[in-house]
């Protein structure tokens, strides 16, 4: 799959992402060493090819690319301290969720310690690396990006955010809030066309097909969004989607359900309409969510 | 478009969606009457060539198959009840918003004036009505069906889901319930995005690509559903989802955001961990949303 030398590369942490992650090195013809805190969960890929580590400092002895998919920030650290001065030389490519502020503290940790770093936000489930439809943000030290490149090729699309280490979280982070918006949704509307007898497998093509085509309402909510402008062109007025959204809480609240992933939306939007703004496409709600000033938003 | 002779249809209610429906009939052949509470807002379709009907009475009069486009059940009722008896013989296609029960109670209150009654439930926004991404989904009588078919399918792909009145407007309210979702959770990324300097249109297409592949998510989640097993070829722990939840809430408030569209999963997932089942899919809160006997899940 890639073109350049193979990397001697550690992966830190099997859950079940770290395993993809080092799978996908081993596919991908790279030397790979694995740790993990539970030994067990090595076993699969040692059957593999790749070598079993004692401990955390002989696992970042091996190789010149570390990788940490740990946990969260604090695991990464738990980890890491004890061995700190083994970093020094190596590529550190941590692809543990973390927030921004983390991803920039572990940036100037591991600078402090001679390692260059990278940071990473891997948009993909674990049975998606290594394929086409997986992409992995990234950001920090560009020369940390070159020299782990072949590595990274092996996870999916590489795709560089600049060298601000935090860029890649706050995206991640962005993009993963906007999915659990979506599976908030989903989860929603099984439950309630359960209520009626239709089954989720049953109705998850049309939900699938429906969903795929209302993606497209961000490209026009960005413009309303960054232009400020929630007036133009309107196609679906707030308040007729407020009159139907107060009908969409009493079915489900009708059926026995409990809407409230539902009802937060609800409140924004009868708080727009009170305020003046029905004519308007429902986008200026998000006033509410960003004025730190004004946080009656959550009990309107 | 259609095959079949052109019918006579009246429109009742021209906002958006109304005038999308009408301007549709037009353009596919079809004699249109229009009429709308605000008269002034037919000027365009009569100048397109639609008649004009000086009150209910007269529009019902006018034609065959009934379209009603107006805001909720109320308003239907609001516009017909005076002119009940006109109904007779007619075919009556509601397109209005409203609940199961809502559509259950119009099939009979039509059937007790004479008309053959369809409910139906447009999934579209008015732009796109006419064109191959529309789809309406209807329920009601096979007779009305068939009579107002060729009108229904200038509008979009025609899906019938049955007799029983009341199945369109429970499976269009699970849909938009997840569209709803799927709206706040871009809401919500834009919002945090744009506090680190990137703007939604800059953000608009990675989220776009990643909000189309994690649609998909619904298959996956509808057999875990389904089947009440929510722990088989778990690819991402509960545990960890509910780890980096706790830290995308954090961000958006370290960075004066309110996070309340995103608050009440993240309290069912910190909830479901509580009980025991950080082993699993997320799909397993789905009993927090059913269970009625069960209204904790709201202040967990
Ligand atoms: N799975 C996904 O869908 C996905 C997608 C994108 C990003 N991610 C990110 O990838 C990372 C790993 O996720 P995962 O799905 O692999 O999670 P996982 O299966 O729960 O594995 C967690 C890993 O972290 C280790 N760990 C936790 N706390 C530790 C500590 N204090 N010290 C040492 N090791 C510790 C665990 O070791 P033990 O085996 O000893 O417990 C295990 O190797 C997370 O940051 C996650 O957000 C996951
Ligand atoms: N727009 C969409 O994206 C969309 C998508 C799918 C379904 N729908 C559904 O389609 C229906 C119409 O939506 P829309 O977008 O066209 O809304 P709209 O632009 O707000 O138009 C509302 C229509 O209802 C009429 N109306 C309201 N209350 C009335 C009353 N008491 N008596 C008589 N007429 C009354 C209005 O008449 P006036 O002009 O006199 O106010 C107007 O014709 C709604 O049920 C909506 O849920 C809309």
């Amino acid at each position: 799959m890639h073109e350049r030398p193979p990397l001697s590369v550690t992966v830190l942490g099997l859950g079940t992402m770290g395993t993809a992650l080092a799978s996908a090195l081993l596919d991908t013809g790279h030397a790979v060493t694995v740790w993990n805190r539970t030994a067990s969960r090595a076993t699969p890929l040692i059957t593999r090819g790749a070598a079993r580590a004692g401990d955390v400092g002989e696992a970042l002895a091996a190789s010149r690319v570390i990788v940490t998919c740990l946990l969260d920030h604090a695991s990464v650290h738990d980890v890491l301290d004890d061995h700190a001065s083994a970093l020094t030389g190596r590529t550190l490519v941590n692809v543990t969720n973390t927030t921004p502020e983390g991803s920039a503290e572990l940036a100037s940790w591991a600078a402090s310690h001679g390692a260059d770093f990278l940071d990473g936000g891997i948009m993909a489930v674990p049975p998606q690396i290594g394929t086409p439809s997986a992409f992995v943000l990234y950001s920090g030290s560009p020369s940390a990006l070159e020299t782990a490149r072949p590595a990274l090729e092996a996870f999916g699309d590489v795709r560089y955010l600049g060298s601000d280490p935090s860029l890649a979280a706050l995206q991640d982070t962005a993009l993963l809030s906007g999915m659990y918006g979506l599976f908030g949704g989903i989860l929603h509307a099984f439950a309630l066309v359960r209520t009626g007898g239709v089954t989720a497998r049953q109705f998850a093509p049309v939900l699938r097909e429906w969903l795929t085509g209302m993606v497209g309402w961000a490209s026009s909510a960005a413009e309303r969004i960054d232009d400020g402008d929630h007036a133009r062109d309107v196609a679906s007025n707030l308040a007729m989607q407020a009159t139907a959204y107060e009908g969409f809480l009493a079915v489900a609240r009708d059926r026995g359900m409990n809407p409230l992933l539902l009802d937060p939306l609800g409140r924004l939007l009868r708080r727009r309409v009170a305020e003046g703004f029905g004519h308007e496409d429902i986008t200026g709600v998000i006033d509410y969510l960003t004025a730190s000033t004004n946080t009656t938003g959550a009990s309107a």
